[in-house]
């Protein structure tokens, strides 16, 4: 029988990382690694720094190829077609491995509930017995940056995608939406009158780079810089915090 | 200049305590912890049990006494004085302990970012610099320890608390609401058909206490187990997330 530990990590800061997460991946057989293609390397780079900074004993490694998800209009059929592409993997990974692991480890970047398909991906594999140790998510390591509160004093949160966002509009009643995923620029699409916004680059890394203002004031800045940045990188992850009302 | 620093420390799990929350709860000149009275006592002394944990040299500690909120109708006012009078509670005992202190510490419960007044209290007190570190909030401890995701694919999640769910209903639109700060059974207000909900009462503590389902079914269960386990306790916090449609 095999746990699956899905291991929240958290957005880069080594600091980040709880002593669960720790103790989870020093207790692994084995650990799998994603490796996603050179554009990202510094992000599975940035998982073997953590394992060479937590690590108290050495834990086997293995790298699986993440698939391509096919660039489909069906967007959730491919979604579903790639996660079972990636269950695949996983379990091919480990059987050539370390078929008889009892605790197999990932580390999965902020917290594996909030938009991660991890736990997704492991209940195709109905022979694991899949454990969660939450991690710090961008979410959290953004409003941290910003020393904001996420709601307004007894308000609700919208927490939303960038194209629920460019789809549907401000959703209903909202007073504070947390916007992830957004492939750029999302908040475009919203009237911006008296709207703020309190955005973030790499939030928790050493590139972090922080912007916050009125929308109509810093929107154009905000384009600007992510567009740089992510030349300069060659990737990027940004995630953004917008308020509506007095209260900001 | 004294900077403050909000550490969130998680929900009572030491081992769910970051790197950074350790390092920042090291360097303080002085750390404060509320005292709130007998009945949730064992609150208290779970961050000096963290404390006793984490600190690597002694750390001076001043307790500090909560002020009582005033029970008056308008809600948010009596909220507003009270974090008033907080916030003159922090800076006295600041001021009668290390007045020349570079770096107060406070032990936020969770993350300084949801649902908690830590942040708004802070800026009242100008002279302050105000550092945050995040740390894990009950709505993740709740999410792992039913190994669930926050959101399902690609979709909102409405984060918000009992008495909004009992005032306002089910969220226009809403896949997924995230409850807290509910006195006891909000989800009674709203129509249960086609809805699941995953509850957690002390979650991330050894007392933690899990039920699911759908909601018809399992509600009246819930209700009863929070009011034995309030009753043996003497204090319980309880978290609960509602989800309708096919996807649970």
């Amino acid at each position: 029988m095999t746990t699956l530990w899905l291991v929240g990590i958290g957005t880069g800061n080594p600091d980040h990382v709880t002593g669960a997460a720790i103790r989870a991946l020093n207790a692994a057989d084995l650990i799998l690694i994603p490796r996603k293609g050179e554009a990202r390397s510094d992000l599975a780079d940035l998982r073997r720094q953590i394992l060479a900074q937590v690590l108290t004993a050495p834990v086997q490694v293995a790298e699986y190829d993440v698939p391509p998800r096919a660039d489909q209009d069906d967007y959730l059929g491919a979604v579903n077609d790639w996660h079972d592409a990636i269950a695949q993997a996983w379990s091919g990974t480990i059987g050539a491995h370390r078929p008889d692991a009892a605790n197999v480890a990932l580390m999965v970047w902020g917290d594996p509930s909030l938009y991660d398909s991890t736990l997704r991906i492991a209940t195709r594999l109905p022979g694991l017995t899949v454990r969660v140790i939450p991690g710090i998510t961008s979410l959290q390591a953004l409003t941290a940056a910003h020393a904001i509160p996420l709601n307004t004093l007894a308000t609700p949160v919208t927490i939303t995608t960038g194209r629920q966002l460019r789809d549907h509009g401000w959703p209903e009643g909202a007073t504070t939406v947390a916007v992830m995923l957004d492939k750029g620029g999302a908040f475009t699409a919203i009237e911006p009158i008296d709207t703020h916004i309190w955005w973030g680059a790499y939030v928790g890394m050493p590139e972090e780079t922080l912007l916050h203002g009125p929308l109509s004031d810093v929107a154009g800045e905000i384009l600007a810089t992510r567009s740089r940045l992510r030349a300069a990188h060659g990737w990027i992850m940004d995630i953004y915090l917008l308020r509506r009302g007095d209260d900001v």
